[in-house]
């Protein structure tokens, strides 16, 4: 069975070269990297290899700044409860947006219970964020302004740099969550004046569960995870080698291509773009067209709902998601949505498509015919649709 | 390069069974198990089936007591951190041993810089806590207990189902670190009394990076990972999906052999106290000759330091620890030595044995002809040791 992958921002596959590297580590019977004999000198060189390799993909001064562990969301509870944590006695007050993904959500609401409070800009009807808002927000007491890069459900990129400048100014430690755009778009923590930023290795071809912070060296922050002195000592716990493997291997691979999959993402969302009228009317699209992921388009379809689409999508084998894997079961319109000012009917009718390097215009085609059919479908049994085109 | 790993506590190679299952995992390219689509639910059902093997493994009453994570040190902190934030309300008060892992001794030490109280327990000279010492440090502001289940260092076992009647019937939440436990002796949650559990694959022959925590229904706790709904809403981000299918085959595997290996551990450690004193004298022997794991042997050589022993014995092949991987790149003396009435000089001659299924007698034999060369060299240029000698 086929099925056509049209929800990479919820998995991707693992590159043949990751797959090639991981199943030799699992062959080679790795030692703890920790240990004290000379196995686990061999571990540990492994180790800094692939730390090397991510350094190297998001442009980080120094390797040790790259901070493994259990992927995106470990990185966001860690940069965000750390920096609170270490700079209390500083202030508690933090700066974000309102469309961040729930791992930043719920990471805030923790430390609110704690205290803390927390200033959420808005973002315009596009889903971004203005820079000048976000230097207004901070006051003196500002410990931290945590604002994604991208948006995992509808692609838009936001103005890191600029935002980046005013934090360095201002002397306010600035975290990324960049899980969707560590190896979709070019990387650079140093241009972009972040201190911190969170990726997670699927994003780039490599295995899930694994990923990391980048922590700018000086950056206060202490660890979420405390125990061993692993990870100098920003993350403690015996480190899962062999992911880290797959994930060394996929930055170099990832950077190698970096380039000729950004053209290759944009090519095949062009096209849908270009030819959704021909199939389909009564649409929204959701997706920034100039600040935007290469590989996504979130578009709205009005009068029916997005979860009836992709379960019927489903039955023709297309895989399409309507929301962040990490909100699935939650009914609620998504609050990104609603954000940029879509109605909670139109919401509903949402779906999100992100494109892998394997895609093909094909599929794009395969996509476009089989939502015009259910489409079609949905809106014959829809009452709202039909009073729409009623007049 | 033949090793005689004698260091299984710091890193056991992966069984031919999951390594063969993580290979087939890999190239099975599984979705993520929070997506909504049917790739997803293969993958959910993957998941549920690795959990379903560990709640076997440690007599969970459900599966979904079972929360995956990144490993022993990542729940070491979720319970800890996770049970002192969910019930500040009631109290602040900590009750745990004075022999910990580091992961238990810096998550209490990251709670007390914010107010919690800690009162730890001493223990006897052969590494146990007394039962009667944790229930009169219980006090009404009492929160949590934890203890360890069995000792990194010494492999002293502790009375987990005396302290966990003690804290049932004082109603106070017990966590037990297990993580070298669970796999090597029985384990039975139920039995044992204890809310919360923490465990690692790799102490089973599963991949490292991998673990969880048994989370018994009803105990009030929170995430330490907050963001997406995954593991039941108490361990948000997505899971390693590969490292735990080797996980959960590997729990199976042990779940089988458990008796058997116990009995080929326990050959293995008796062959080797029993030799010990034809090769080398002036020891001590740490672990408990009665409660404790039977795969592992503490040993301090008197006049002499481990670390050159290790180093020695590494020049052999042969791979032996003088302390905890976790500890490593520490030059103070350890603290479970000194909590056991060691001397400075004599835990700093400390080895640590510890065996896996795969060692043989002919292994013991061999450490033990490698041991009393090394020893010999070393005592032949230590200036205290021609004293003794000498006097």
């Amino acid at each position: 069975m086929k099925i056509i992958n049209l929800d990479h921002i919820s998995s991707k596959p693992l590159l043949p070269e990751v797959k090639a590297a991981m199943i030799k580590a699992i062959n080679n019977d790795y030692h703890n990297p920790s240990s004290q004999h000379k196995s686990g000198e061999v571990a540990a060189e492994t180790l800094d290899q692939a730390r090397g390799s991510v350094a190297e993909l998001i442009n980080a001064a120094l390797p040790k700044e790259v901070v493994f562990n259990s992927g995106g969301t470990e990185s966001v509870n860690h940069a965000i409860k750390g920096v609170a944590m270490a700079n209390a006695e500083k202030g508690k007050h933090i700066v974000t947006s309102n469309i961040e993904h729930n791992a930043v959500i719920r990471s805030l609401r923790r430390l609110k219970s704690m205290g803390y409070k927390v200033t959420s800009v808005s973002v315009d009807e596009k889903g971004r964020v203005n820079p000048q808002e976000v230097a207004d927000a901070i006051t003196d007491e500002t410990i931290l302004v945590s604002i994604m890069h991208s948006n995992n459900e509808t692609g838009t990129i936001q103005p890191i740099e600029e935002i980046g400048a005013i934090t360095r100014q201002k002397k306010v430690i600035f975290h990324t969550d960049a899980v969707d755009s560590v190896g979709v778009v070019p990387i650079d923590v140093q241009k972009m004046g972040v201190d911190l930023l969170s990726f997670a290795a699927n994003n780039f071809y490599g295995p899930t569960g694994v990923g990391g912070l980048y922590i700018r060296r000086g950056t206060r922050i202490f660890p979420l995870i405390d125990g061993g002195v692993q990870e100098g000592n920003k993350r403690a716990g015996t480190e899962n080698l062999l992911g880290i493997i797959g994930t060394g291997v996929a930055a170099d691979i990832t950077r190698r291509n970096l380039d000729k999959w950004y053209r290759h993402y944009k090519a095949l969302t062009t096209k849908l773009l270009n030819d959704l009228p021909e199939y389909i009317d009564d649409y929204i699209i959701n997706t920034h067209p100039e600040h935007s992921l290469p590989n996504m388009v979130s578009m709205s379809v009005q009068y029916i709902e997005g979860e009836s689409v992709m379960l019927m999508l489903d039955d023709d084998n297309i895989a399409v998601s309507t929301r962040s894997a990490c909100a699935t079961g939650s009914l609620r319109a998504s609050h990104v949505l609603i954000s940029i000012g879509l109605s909670h009917a139109d919401a509903q009718g949402t779906l999100v498509l992100s494109f892998g390097k394997d895609n093909t215009v094909e599929d794009v085609t395969a996509f476009l015919v089989a939502l015009k059919n259910v489409v079609t479908t949905l809106r014959n049994i829809s009452p709202l649709y039909q009073k729409v085109a009623q007049g």
